[in-house]
């Protein structure tokens, strides 16, 4: 185990963690907050921190799967731990509880918010919340890959641990290369919806974070009514379709800047990905048509859920508990389903869920013929036997970690609804569930110590 | 496809159910009661339908997997389909479609009634009810291949679909003389059980009816309140002790018989069942101790509860949707887990569980250390990637009906708690579930017509 070379990255992380800080600090002060100070000094300090901790960087630089896992697990935490700290100095959140599982929900593109009046926060404060998002969105190690000047060919174990989809490492070959194309994709992509929102009369700064947003398919509104509060039918389209984007897998949306169209289509899990949302959206908007005044308005509240939902976002324009039950469990169960491999989106994944299935068919079409050899295909290629296991072993272990947080939740003696749909919401990086936690709830009311353990769970046993 | 071969065996399995239904008849006319009529009109004429279908018998005897899977999957649906006729035709049950939910409940062992007022039932209904889960217990094909007279070998792939787990054919080499032994286990045992509640002063009837149920790991009550109407420790004590035995693997009874004790308890996976059971009892037991007099009160109705729900028997003595939360989502996850592989439980059997965990902490091991040879084994065998491989499918495929069967349910417009326990309770072959499914409810309130087909699915992937 290197350790050294363990501290030295955490401590370089910690560093960057401090340039970042100095954004929602520079909000503040341009709103003249007071505020913004306690940004200031916690960046001066984490700097610092973090300064220490890197200044002699190891004679050996080999990092190993195990050193891998143990710096993406330690990472989320520290930036938590000390992305926490402005929240509460500032008093903003008084409780320090609280505030680590705010930002622990950001930096995990979790989306679930401890304040019940959100409005009530400083311009600083917001920012910091929705730039987690953003942060988080990518994983936070390629975000160091990228950015860090002295990323060698050495971090390819760490960002095995984190990439969001296991082909991110064909697009270039080179790590760092990549880690920064991703970064320019993804930043693009953002201020293409900035601008798409200012163009609709949304100010800059709330274009800004709910781009942060719906980029990092974390979902916090920076409303306390979420997007509801605009009620504006051209931002509930552009978003919509910008937490479609933001679920695709970006090798795909790397092809279509390069104008590679026809490999965009050829794309086996964007047909189902696309399929999804567009049977579930059919099935809600016929199942809530008779609440909306007309065809047009249910699919626009029914897609735009959809969207949000399968993205793992988390971004609300209708109280889905209000919706009949036949489109609240498509809901639920679309939480399970999440965005594509290679996206920002949570949740099982299509390709997973895909292969899951195709498999499951092909052992049953065995069972009937013994003798027959069947072998399974994904974008347009056999899927190996070993894949097959390993994506089981994710089902199982996701399994494990589900029954666990359940039985957890279930000593805070909560209603059912409740339990399973908060669960389900953080495990799948959501945001919203049902009951006390649905669309118009907040996470106020269940224990924060528990959650921060089961979040701390979840990442060991996501990543 | 031996079109010929798959009708003779449905007809002789009609004739086999008229003989059966000669023995809710005698009930009846033991106790004059004139619905018994019923019953021997239907026993004669179902006896004349197998004996018109099985008159000739197909020259060509061979049986493949496939008509097997058809075999059984039909199999299941004529037996109910005939066996709700003298409920409906007697008017003890009104509505056909409501006898059908009643008698495909207790042969599949479920135990979920739709009757208000199961007392109103006359006995020779109600031993038909009870009687169709002994029958339902051991797998509707065993008892033929043991009973028919012309059961030759070829009929080991019909048992190879149903078989209630993979290692009952190593008992004895000859599948007639597996089947018979099975068969002498099963009835020794549930006479045994009979004595000893007649011995605590239960009628011969409630007794017989009450180790039926047990024995079938069903969970018809023959009370309204289930157990709790005879509010006796000696009764709970005893059917507790069964309820458990009837989940263990029917080949280590059998090696209990023959008095190879050693043996018996070198089994893995009965020392995981024994360990679940034990460790929920003591967790439920300390949580709702508060709720009763004495710890041993407590401990009285918890472990007939887990003993009840592990086992997907269904009994109640205790509304555990009183009971504290964590004691609920327990009871909720042991729905799940289920009995031994081998015996006449449902659910997803301890074996595959343990096995399902096992495999996926050798491969979260071997993502840490990618190099090392990581080999997983239960009952001090290697498991082969085959058998992973073939229990993941169960996995896949036990999710798929359950997500399917949740959407279809959601359509009933139901509470969240009620339709996910619905199905679970469902798809295990419990009974009960929390909501208005719960133990003081029951399934009068969920359309049947679901409930039938919802019931057909499982049958197919299940079985």
């Amino acid at each position: 185990m290197n350790k050294k070379m363990i501290l030295y990255t955490l401590g370089k992380m910690l560093k960057m963690e401090g340039y970042l800080l100095l954004l929602p600090f520079l909000t503040g002060v341009i709103y003249q907050e007071s505020v913004s100070i306690y940004f200031l000094i916690v960046a001066i300090s984490v700097w610092l921190l973090g300064t220490f901790i890197s200044y002699h960087k190891p004679k050996i630089h080999t990092i190993y799967a195990r050193e891998g896992f143990l710096i993406v697990a330690l990472s989320w935490f520290c930036l938590s731990l000390f992305g926490a700290f402005p929240l509460w100095t500032s008093q903003e959140i008084p409780s320090y509880i609280d505030a680590f599982f705010e930002i622990v929900s950001g930096f995990t593109t979790t989306g679930s918010s401890i304040l019940n009046d959100i409005e009530a926060l400083s311009h600083a404060s917001l920012f910091w919340r929705s730039f987690s998002h953003w942060i988080g969105g990518m994983g936070i190690l390629v975000f160091v890959v990228a950015f860090l000047p002295d990323a060698s060919g050495t971090t390819l174990h760490i960002l095995k641990a984190e990439m969001p989809g296991p082909v991110v490492g064909k697009l270039v070959s080179k790590v760092k290369m990549t880690s920064q194309l991703l970064y320019k994709i993804y930043t693009a992509l953002t201020l293409l919806e900035v601008i798409f929102l200012m163009a609709g009369g949304m100010s800059f700064f709330d274009s800004l974070l709910n781009s942060f947003a719906t980029a990092g398919t974390g979902g916090f509104a920076i409303k306390n009514s979420s997007i509801a509060f605009y009620n504006n039918a051209y931002f509930d389209m552009v978003m919509t379709v910008f937490m479609i984007l933001f679920g695709i897998n970006f090798n795909l949306i790397y092809f279509i800047l390069i104008k590679k169209i026809s490999t965009v289509f050829k794309s086996e899990e964007l047909r189902w990905y696309l399929g999804i949302i567009v049977c579930a959206t059919m099935l809600i908007t016929l199942n809530i048509m008779h609440m909306y005044p007309s065809l047009l308005e249910a699919f626009r509240y029914a897609v735009f859920q959809v969207a949000s939902v399968i993205t793992t976002t988390g971004f609300i324009t209708a109280d889905f508990a209000l919706w009949p039950f036949f489109s609240q469990i498509i809901l639920f169960l679309l939480m399970f389903v999440g965005a594509m491999a290679g996206s920002t989106g949570g949740g099982i994944k299509v390709s997973r869920i895909v292969i899951y299935i195709k498999n499951a068919f092909s052992e049953m079409k065995r069972m009937v013929h013994p003798h027959s050899v069947v072998s399974i295909k994904f974008e347009d290629q056999h899927v190996e036997p070993s894949v097959i296991n390993n994506i089981h072993t994710y089902l199982v272990s996701y399994f494990m970690v589900f029954c666990s947080s359940l039985l957890i939740l279930a000593l805070q003696n909560i209603d059912f609804t409740s339990a399973i749909t908060a669960v389900t919401t953080y495990i799948n990086n959501v945001g919203p569930g049902l009951g006390i936690v649905g669309p118009t709830g907040n996470f106020s009311n269940i224990n924060v110590v528990f959650t921060k353990f089961m979040e701390k769970i979840k990442q060991f046993f996501m990543n």
